[in-house]
């Protein structure tokens, strides 16, 4: 039985992995860089990705992803902003995976878009471990989590390329140590590039909006 | 392939249910009250629990399982009150199950124990379709999470008999209605009873208690 689901197990992460690779190559061919941005739940990812689009309108054209597991509450409100958006509902998945993605692909006109922002389902465990055919990970951490993350759930500090520190305008209300975060963080990849922000007071917001500009240049 | 996994699956979670079983009539055979705690990452499980045992500490005798992916950090910390605790890490797996749990019970000294705690992994989704044999499942919404969590996680507000809305003192600071929380949770269930805490302020703290108290007459 163990045998069985541990065979299953790689079979299901080799079958997403090739599926990954079409995705990333389908993005090179349409010159759209894609990013799977993850979380816990309610870390203000879609605050985020609102927030973007409407800072880059003039600059970026941003399509989104959204996934969850039901609802279309998000994609909703991303659509609100004029961006192209695409719901995936994972019926009750906990994360997103590469044949998701693949099958969404027919339903954007990627022609014009720059940058594809792919929001995984709320979960700071599962969606680290499927590729999605992504150029890169990014995670946002709430502040009000607290600094032990980094310890309690390593996989995808070490799996992301971006660390957002978000909601730091909390940082007077909870007991909180952002410098913790950074050096627990760096410890499992020292290769994270980390920002600090706030979409209530806007704070990092520029280091981030010009990290995504520069991303668009390579 | 789908119809193997969907049977595994199956399988999988009709084992769950036989060990479940047999947690339960253990816990039973021992008077011992199991509560299942499950919630986001961050959202104050470990913190409640450690100001519970030692609100409560000459009323009832609290012992305790820590699930986390990896790390002893909570573990310590609620070993620091006194309580006996057992250290379960799933080792990447994102939530606890019934197996786990068995395995256990021969750590602990049960005979005077009348409330076992089970922190589950920080994970909205996953852990709620697992049942451990818990008498019931108590789930913690930190405000800072945002008001949406009922429409987006639902399963999880569907199995939980109390939800905790915790992180009250932080009110004024986050976009929240605790109104909207309590109305889309009586939607989804119910039954649900509802308490408001802040182990910072120290609010709603006597009502939670006065609930673990009274669990422990039925």
């Amino acid at each position: 039985m163990i045998e069985i689901k541990i065979s299953l197990v790689k079979n299901v992460l080799e079958a997403n992995e090739r599926i990954a690779a079409q995705n990333r190559q389908f993005f090179a061919d349409k010159g759209v860089m894609a990013i799977n941005m993850m979380s816990a739940p309610g870390a203000g990812k879609t605050t985020l990705i609102e927030d973007t689009i409407r800072s880059l309108k003039n600059e970026l054209n941003i399509a989104v992803i959204e996934g969850d597991i039901q609802s279309t509450y998000d994609a909703e409100a991303i659509s609100a902003t004029g961006a192209q958006v695409v719901q995936i509902n994972t019926g009750g998945a906990c994360h997103l995976d590469a044949n998701m993605i693949n099958e969404t692909l027919s339903q954007f006109d990627l022609n014009l878009v720059d940058l594809l922002i792919i929001e995984n389902v709320g979960n700071l465990v599962c969606p680290a471990e499927f590729n999605l055919g992504e150029y890169c990970k990014v995670m946002l951490l709430s502040i009000s989590e607290g600094d032990d993350k980094p310890l309690k759930y390593p996989v995808m500090f070490h799996e992301a390329s971006v660390l957002l520190i978000n909601k730091i305008d909390l940082l007077p209300y909870v007991d909180c140590s952002i410098e913790k975060i950074r050096q627990e963080s760096l410890k499992i990849n020292p290769d994270l590039t980390i920002f600090e922000i706030s979409c209530k007071t806007r704070q990092g917001l520029n280091d981030w909006h010009d990290w995504l500009k520069a991303l668009l240049l390579k």
